[in-house]
């Protein structure tokens, strides 16, 4: 009863998950890395890894923005040119890739409960679909590339398209990423975020950046969920 | 003069520079993670990639031994096989390495004024000896491997190698390392350190394991030289 007698309004939602890809399910961020770096070289464009690094995650739009200021105008056909280097220098990587430890059992854990949940990646549906198929999704899980929306992280386009492919509010749904960018971009859509150092940040960056809390992969959320209100199997 | 009339001793020694190789000299970590995780998975072993990350830098034998506490004891064989895997791996990869941005104008100045200095590094000659030919260094450059002495970082003994190798007390040394092992075994050895973020670790990783300066990379440290008592050329 509230003080004016009225019942209380406590119908808080079970939350839903929107779940980034590469660095968060998937172990592809040091591959996309490496393969970023190779396009840039051929290019005749001299990046050090870790400043790459930090902006992955990124849309690659961003990303190239952010060289730009760096290295002065590219140039259309060297944009191109560089977003097929590295999708193709990935791709002959990819056959790496690995879903990190829990992250199946994780998605199969919430999908047995009934907990919505969607993936939002940056990546085009190209680099993606790998690593998508790793992953043993049901059919209905909304899937948002980065296609599908005008602007990628760290704006809040892909959270906001994903959850509302879920229908719900973004005020109810947990980001669940490995780089700033996916925090950053949890906050401007108005959810919490939940950050996995298995992308290869520092715990500080990713507090830093809003998270919620943090944990250092899939198989730490999974025995941990109880956090974000969902129960975990007994 | 002092309280008791004696002229003051402040015969403060020009710092001498310990630099470690990968991640500080030379943009080769990543490659370096990558092979482990290649090396790795040829032997059965699932680890993800920025576990081994938060690994390098560490001696080989040290990363082995933690290592075996998620997988158990190994064997002699499968040890050597994973070494001589990764060595495979990273030289296969060593074309893309360069060196970083200001880390030979930073090296050539330092000579240029008389400053000591010297590499020590966790690394194997066999892997580090095509990263140190990108550097140009001075004929007279001590460098101390791995096979130099019995426990490599964190543990001092590379820094204090070093040091000795120059003729210097530790305690008039810097050491310039990307990874927390480095500034671990500086605290260790006595001497100051000086954390680089080329290696792709987060600044408050650095400042927690002790950094007195975070600059990063060599080229900003090239340019505040001045910090840690080296002035910079006009």
């Amino acid at each position: 009863m509230t003080l004016d007698g009225a019942p209380l309004d406590l119908d808080v939602a079970q939350p839903a998950l929107l779940f980034d890809l590469d660095g968060t399910l998937v172990d592809s961020v040091y591959q996309h890395v490496i393969s970023w770096q190779e396009a840039l070289a051929e290019c005749g464009i001299a990046l050090s890894v870790w400043r790459i690094h930090r902006r992955i995650g990124m849309s690659g739009g961003l990303f190239l923005d952010a060289l730009q200021r760096e290295t002065g105008e590219l140039g259309v056909e060297t944009l191109q040119r560089l977003r097929r280097l590295h999708a193709e220098a990935y791709l002959e990587r990819s056959a790496g890739v690995v879903p990190f430890p829990g992250a199946r059992e994780l998605l199969q854990l919430l999908h047995a409960r009934g907990v919505p949940f969607a993936i939002a990646t940056s990546g085009a549906r190209e680099t993606a679909g790998s690593a998508l198929a790793l992953l043993d999704l049901p059919p209905d899980v909304p899937i948002v590339t980065r296609e599908l929306v005008e602007r990628a992280k760290p704006d809040p386009h892909l959270f906001l398209a994903a959850a509302q492919l879920l229908g719900m509010s973004p005020r109810h749904c947990f980001v669940v990423g490995d780089s700033v960018w996916d925090l950053l971009a949890a906050q401007r859509a108005g959810a919490l975020g939940i950050g996995l150092l298995s992308g290869g940040y520092g715990l500080d960056e990713l507090e830093r950046a809003g998270a919620y809390r943090v944990y250092a992969d899939t198989a730490e959320m999974l025995v941990r969920l109880e956090e974000v209100g969902v129960r975990p199997a007994r």
